[in-house]
């Protein structure tokens, strides 16, 4: 059923223990309270990302076993998220309405699905079965990080501005290194998931793609370049910008990225309000911004393929949610190209598009990513909040062009 | 400043005690999730209403000597509901968004209120003290039914149905007594506040009305009343409703009382879901519904003076929150005139506006009541959920003609 | 049926004709394309004025005799307003899209009905009928005045600012007489229609009313008066304003009267644009903004009783539709109360109800205003655009509080 | 400035004559009511349409030379569409209230700007100019399309259903040709326009471009293939359809393509009401209709360089607007490809993007194309009201995902 191999079940169980407790290391510091924010219909509470990514396991991993007992059968109706084919599901921008289970209830459902899941894990040898945790694994990862995500822009949206890890604000002050173009592949190249390990049904097939002549920027773009868009008026100047942004900026009012402050010298983090530090890259753009940012350097966004031809040949490494920072970092170091991988997602050129020959995977699960090919953009890299194991060359993530409210940024392409 | 006269500084403070303590009995079985819900932008957490009614001290009444240090300034902005006359103020609907300060700091922030308010009630005898304190305990008890309303609305959002309160599925089965009208005064009367105890600015000045030939029922319409209402097809029957109403019927799809379910025998109570008493007043009805009812019941609604002027010789007694039933109970009794207070708010048929001759308070408590007077109707009597000695014959309740979520019904009137 | 008593059959056909050239008239200058133009929900095209007005008579008139062939059963659903117990209708703000029937065809229309009437009212008296044609005459006349209404709003929506009549703007530049304050009666008054002469079901029945002591204004409030208010930051200050009324401020940005250039120098009249005459009464407010320069000025509105109790003193005369002024003049003349008609219709501080003991019209005529009874706001008087022949002491108009089309201004009140 | 060759003066002249001309023909038997229509914020009046393709020549051709004076300057304002580099411009949804300038204004300012044309075209030979000529035909072809497509909307909804053109009704019963497929080209093809001739700044530049093993159908898809899609439940299968066009369906209550009647046995066209063809072109589709059509027939819409490479080959014909059918024909002919150009415009799978390399036109003719280039999709070969001499093989035509008004269906494709 799936096309990728997993890892022997000894290992998967510590795998799937380190990610389960992984999400809950998440929340700590945030209360009961916290976690049944939801700020708006785009977010949802922490407490729910804890009960759907164990309802997931619970509907595509135990419930195989028509002995599978749930936890409590009308909780199947809250916790799926949009997957049709199972059933109606709880109104997305409803979510935050739910009190009752407690916090409390639902780690003990987290604690009930580790059981049943050990349990299953021991019984031995199933590559079908494995393949599926790992799916569920890597579907608790999105939620780790939309779990981030989502407590930001609720406790932004506090008068208060509380902060999530006050110890954050220790940030190291260094100097981006300068702006240089690093040409790129040309000619048709190879793209998509090759068939060894995990890898999400859009990332496949594995395919040949045409590269234009073309180059891309050593670094992502920084706070101060972005500032200088802002300071010479890029939000007041219609031609900079696509038609649906430039109506988004007027509708909306916006005169700067959303986490910034209107004296344009703060930003609102992780670790609450400090000092915008000209240095880091740039973070929680819409794609309408980075786009716009793109045109008015006199540069573009690369694609999705130039973007991954030049990642395939560089390991997977950088600021990403192992280094518990949750803030984008200033790039520095000897590489050709930085920050691909970590720090911010990087919105591309590219609609998130099906590639030739794509299947979705059988099942409820097909779901998951195919039916949301439209009107969304692909971002590729992952960023500051990404577990290290969930992210690869291949990997696409999407967002409409207005989503603001994600850790993504731009790196400039140019053609050639 | 103020036009009534309160209690002597020692029962006052006894008085204090007792309603700040009734507040917090209100919220045992509440969990601090429970108590973050915001089910829509009219209603409130109870969590802020917990926190607003003691900012409301803070601001009318400790406030008044500059000695008196907030337990925090930041909060005052989180905290005033729409007074704009001592600042500007957190959005109405984002007041579920509040997870900070904390369901225990808010606990906190009301202890600290009581200490100061214990301090300043010992300074001594002070009637124009006596009075603020008097309208921060009505002011207070108001928000204990809106805390009661508004976690019955958010419990019944959510899918599980949880009970406030288990218990009170216990219901005697008591039968309605027969309905029938009872003749009311003509002519000059007068209505409004005497100006002996406590009343708002709205129910004054005590004025003369003229009131027409009319007669009232003795008693509430029933569940049972209502459903031939509904059976006999009034949700399609566009010739028995306000035009307004009609567009309200067609565009949200009403059907029935919002927390009757769709098979008509049974309706969501603060005890949950349970089987609908043909004998217990008809319950959470819009003004719209209201209106309409009595239109097919070829009657009408009493004006509030043809209310007040009957309440006025009613000694207050009744099914209210003192009881703790929280659901409204069938008629019983001799008297002329039964279940004018409790049980349910009555619809009239008077827009809420001023009485001639109308000031309201001094200062920023002028806009407690005054600035409303626009759009809504007048409702009478008290409900199950309204404490005993809140309510009197000129309290003066309002609410626009859509709202469905106050424990409102009504009582026929008649031309005669 | 009715309760009113009409003219003769032969005054009748006189009295028919006119009003409906009238109608005629008022649409000179105005092309198809104008009288095709629906500028807002609320109004409604010329061309759909002529043919709704030509309607009421086929389906209340002519429709009585089975014998009737309508003109095309096809436009019954056209130019039906909302009379639903005669039949769905086509969605009000739709009416602009009907470019077909032509305005020549709704001409032709108008002609068939102008016809068959003719042959009806020659047939010989009879008193029933003779009091629907009245019927039919008089909401002919209220379409007249929207007629002027919609198109002076239409015209202003467009940047040209095209004129309806450009001879207007020759305008007396009179100074209107100093404001004072008159007594009004006291005690127990007789309001509502007395039973000669047309009037409409909702002023009816006459029956008593309670004054209190009170004064009204000798004139209406003037530009210059109200241009104090708006220098002084009227439309910034919260506290002037009810709740809903000044939401409604911010939302849409109000800060002067609809009509008005933000130079406050200059207004769109029907002649087009014109230096704002300090002496003319203020025009096209809203209730929001007339309740709050009430306040402002240290007034109130009147009450609708306190209005007709006066007016029911003075002879229907001043600026109305048949001078052909179209806007408002400045008070001049000896009476104690000038300007109680025509010029501007009068915001009353009384919401639009039922009187005590009232009975809507049998049949779908009883829609004609009882079910409109919620959330309007009475207003007395007539105005420039009223037929003399149409207002009388007794007639309630009503619209929202946020309307601001209408010609509609306000005199000032008080206690005494 | 430009990058397309164009005519010769002379032969510019006769084309320009030819161009206008057809515009003013294609409104005939339109009133000037018709032609003020507008049904939605998407489409526009046909005077609008008239006017602002005279302005464009105003702004873009003759405006260059200074002492060229325009109509009427207050006319750039109302006319501009979207280039805000040339000024602020009218509302688009308040386009329908322009009843000034008239219709018969708006052909004397069309009279006006061919006179001036005329001149301009006489004074001799200048490329730039014949290019900015070429450029200002093609956009008037453009707005005749939306004329026709606009006028259409706006009869339809009109309860009487009007028709443009009655003689239209005649219809030839022919059968649709057997569906196959026939194998696409694969590997790098060029695509995008070659250089001769006119093209829009975004057919350029012409490129390389990869193509996967694929089929296209031989002719497009039948009313009577998606009757069969909508009977077996199209609209209630969620798992059929993207996620946001679900979404769509629910939201407005989609059961058919909105042309049909709810019998499934008739449709709205430019003839009118008429039964439905089961051999003719299913037509007026939206992206996500046409999407989860080609998934529930295992198959998948087209790219469009699939599209192009298979229509270079294929010379222009075809149901176009020049045979004034005005309404698909039953595919029919031997050759392997029918029906590429006119009839309908396909739905490609390619979201509307720049090709590599794309440079919009300088100035605010920039403004044409590049700005939409987010969230819509691209259309390919033109349909039954698209004039011949303005579609060709590299044409890209753009929509937003859920737009049904225009002229557009599907052809299947397939991977091999
Ligand atoms: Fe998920
Ligand atoms: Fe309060
Ligand atoms: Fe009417
Ligand atoms: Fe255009």
């Amino acid at each position: 059923m799936t096309n990728w191999q997993s890892t022997a079940p000894a290992g998967m169980m510590a795998r799937f223990r380190q990610v389960r407790q992984q999400t809950l290391a998440l929340c700590r510091g945030l209360s009961a309270e916290d976690m049944l924010l939801q700020s708006m219909p785009d977010a949802s509470p922490g407490k729910w990302h804890l009960a759907h990514s164990s309802w997931f396991f619970e509907q595509f991993v135990l419930g195989r076993d028509p002995a599978y007992r749930p936890r409590d059968p009308a909780w199947h109706y809250l916790f799926n998220s949009y997957y049709q084919s199972v059933g109606p599901m709880h109104a997305r921008p409803q979510r935050g309405l739910l009190s009752r289970p407690s916090l409390d209830e639902v780690r003990g459902y987290r604690q009930y699905i580790d059981d049943a899941m050990s349990e299953l894990l021991n019984r031995g040898d199933d590559p079908e079965l494995a393949a599926l945790v790992e799916l569920g694994l890597q579907h608790e990862q999105q939620h780790q990080e939309l779990l981030l995500t989502d407590i930001k822009h609720a406790f932004w949206c506090n008068p208060l501005q509380p902060a999530y890890r006050a110890a954050l604000t220790d940030t190291a002050t260094a100097k981006a290194v300068p702006l240089r173009f690093v040409d790129g592949r040309e000619g048709v190249v190879e793209i998509g998931h090759r068939g060894e390990g995990f890898a999400f049904d859009n990332e496949t097939p594995r395919h040949r793609s045409l590269l234009h002549p073309h180059a891309l920027a050593n670094r992502l773009v920084t706070n101060a370049e972005y500032l200088a868009f802002v300071r010479e008026g890029g939000y007041c100047e219609p031609g900079l910008w696509l038609s649906d942004g430039w109506a988004t900026v007027q509708r909306e009012g916006w005169q700067h990225p959303i986490y910034w402050q209107d004296d344009l010298a703060s930003e609102f983090t992780l670790a609450g309000l400090r000092g915008l530090d000209p240095h880091e890259p740039v973070c929680h753009l819409s794609y309408y911004e980075a786009e716009a940012f793109a045109r008015w350097a006199g540069a573009r966004l690369p694609t999705e393929a130039e973007w991954e031809s030049a990642a395939q040949r560089v390991a997977v490494d950088g600021n990403l949610q192992d280094e518990q920072r949750f803030q984008p970092r200033a790039a520095n170091g000897d590489a050709a190209l930085l920050q691909l991988y970590g720090d911010v997602w990087e919105w591309t050129a590219s609609p998130y598009i099906n590639y030739p020959g794509f299947r979705p995977l059988p099942g409820a699960l097909g779901e998951y990513n195919g039916k949301f090919m439209c009107g969304q953009w692909v971002l590729r890299g992952g960023s500051c909040v990404t577990p290290r194991d969930h992210i690869r060359a291949s990997y696409r993530n999407f967002f409409p062009p207005h989503a603001r409210w994600q850790f993504a940024g731009l790196r400039l392409g140019q053609d050639r």
